[in-house]
């Protein structure tokens, strides 16, 4: 049996936990013995779900021994991968985002572009005649409502929704609304943060065409979390431009029972780029970017397009 | 329905022309209208296979219109694929190298670390529950005793063998040799070529740590056809090198009856490489590489190490 470590991505969004235990349970059932691994520390939806489903929180580790055989999840690129990938051998990915890395060696990989990387991993079990188990299936079930934002984000696709339909025999848990609002409730609980931590919750930072660029978002249940402490997560985006030398921050709200992005910017040039490519006003610090739900989709293309002829 | 362009890689090794035909079935029975395209003529085997099976030619490209759909198949590497690709809608990657590349947008890739692209197409056909015809089968069959060498070569996986005997019963070809050794003949005929296109016959070029190197590699049944000719073909590679300003040129002249490797290799610098890294002796610009077959697992991981390192 083949010893393999299995990781998630750097920054936790919300499918982080749940992807990493439910892939290495996959790859048990292949020819590996497989272990789970985050490389920080949870996000509250995932908090409140390993507590529900009464699942173990797996170790933190950034980074392995040389030549330890890893397994990717949810994730590819440089930036969000284990610190000391080039020493390692990585001999599985499973992802849906955009392709950015490079090999010396074949290696597996199974990409879709499809909302969750979850039906990707069950259309994995069905293709090699796996059961999925009850608990593998609620956590599957739990990524997909949670990717796709109980199926409202634009991300999602006919396959996510069939696939959700079908882990209903499998999970006993047919009302999805009422399995997923304390989820993401959970998630949107952030009185207790510091507000760098907010700004951190959830975010992607790219270099485009020599532009640094960091896109939060934040999706909640209750926008007034994030709206009513404005002032404070303004300062907080300036500190972490300055500190991370970036050329553009944006931090998404989005509202996921009302299906509404209202975005945070900083005065300046920031303003600037958000007015020009999204093709709204910006007054007091916040953007009205209306049904703009997907970061990847709707948010990241656009931004890219622009800087990349900047 | 979605229009896509499927297209095998630029430099014709024997499985070329089937992976093109094969996938683009595949999509066709998804929801795409494909059309299969080659980067350039085909060489000798796949000519004969293409004759004997009754298949047309697919239409030569290297370049398509901004925006065109396309599907790769058995490449994955800039240097191997479309002039244009960056202008192009890439969604499709089907392919078992080493990964190289890089995309701005999520899309659906399949690779394993396995030795016959055939292999996971079967797979994917199997899992999706799309029939296999007749004649699609025997392209797979051929393609997968072609890229194994019949299963003498080192990159041979269990599930190659297994799925070449499951096209048994679809292909109703029962004795692989007998099938495949005309075909092996037919690529080895190489009498009437001139040197420099038997040295282009079937290569990789690589850049590793600014070094350019050049592996070919002429798989045969009758070694003589290129061992006879052994001054002008090292005439020819001391031209690609100069033309192509590469910094190490080697070619490979595998015997896949008597699995042996005997490799031309040109004085001064080249055999010093070929000396060190494969620890053999250099006897009028022939090297006895004995038992490796595999370009792809005995070839180039050792040249890579030794160029990363100098």
């Amino acid at each position: 049996m083949k010893q393999i470590n299995v990781v998630w991505h750097k920054i936790p969004d919300t499918d982080c936990t749940l992807s990493a235990i439910v892939f290495a349970d996959y790859l048990n059932k292949k020819w590996y013995e497989a272990k789970p691994y985050i490389q920080g520390e949870l996000n509250k939806e995932t908090e409140y779900l390993l507590e529900t489903l009464n699942i173990a929180k797996p170790e933190i580790a950034t980074s392995f021994p040389e030549g330890t055989r890893v397994a990717l999840v949810d994730h590819n690129e440089k930036s969000q991968t284990l610190d000391n990938i080039w020493d390692l051998d990585l001999e599985w990915v499973v992802d849906h985002h955009k392709v950015d890395f490079s090999t010396s060696a074949p290696l597996n990989i199974r990409m879709e572009a499809i909302c969750s990387t979850s039906s990707i991993l069950y259309k994995m079990y069905k293709e090699s005649g796996f059961e999925i188990s009850k608990e593998i299936g609620t956590m599957m079930l739990a990524w997909i409502l949670s990717d796709s934002l109980l199926f409202k984000s634009a991300t999602t696709t006919k396959e996510d929704v069939i696939i959700a339909e079908e882990l209903k025999s499998i999970t006993q848990i047919t009302d999805f609304e009422k399995f997923a609002m304390p989820m993401f409730d959970a998630k949107s609980d952030l009185w207790d943060m510091d507000p760098e931590d907010i700004v951190k919750y959830d975010y992607k930072e790219f270099e485009i065409n020599g532009h640094k660029i960091w896109v939060g978002t934040l999706e909640t249940t209750n926008p007034w979390y994030a709206l009513g402490r404005k002032n404070e997560l303004l300062e907080a985006m300036k500190r972490i431009k300055e500190k991370s030398s970036l050329n553009f921050i944006f931090l998404s709200v989005v509202d996921i029972i009302w299906m509404k992005n209202i975005s945070m910017v900083l005065d300046g040039d920031d303003s600037e780029v958000v007015k020009s490519v999204f093709d709204t006003e910006v007054t007091d610090n916040l953007a009205d970017l209306k049904m703009r739900l997907s970061r990847k989709k709707q948010i990241i293309p656009d931004l890219t397009e622009f800087f990349t002829k900047k």
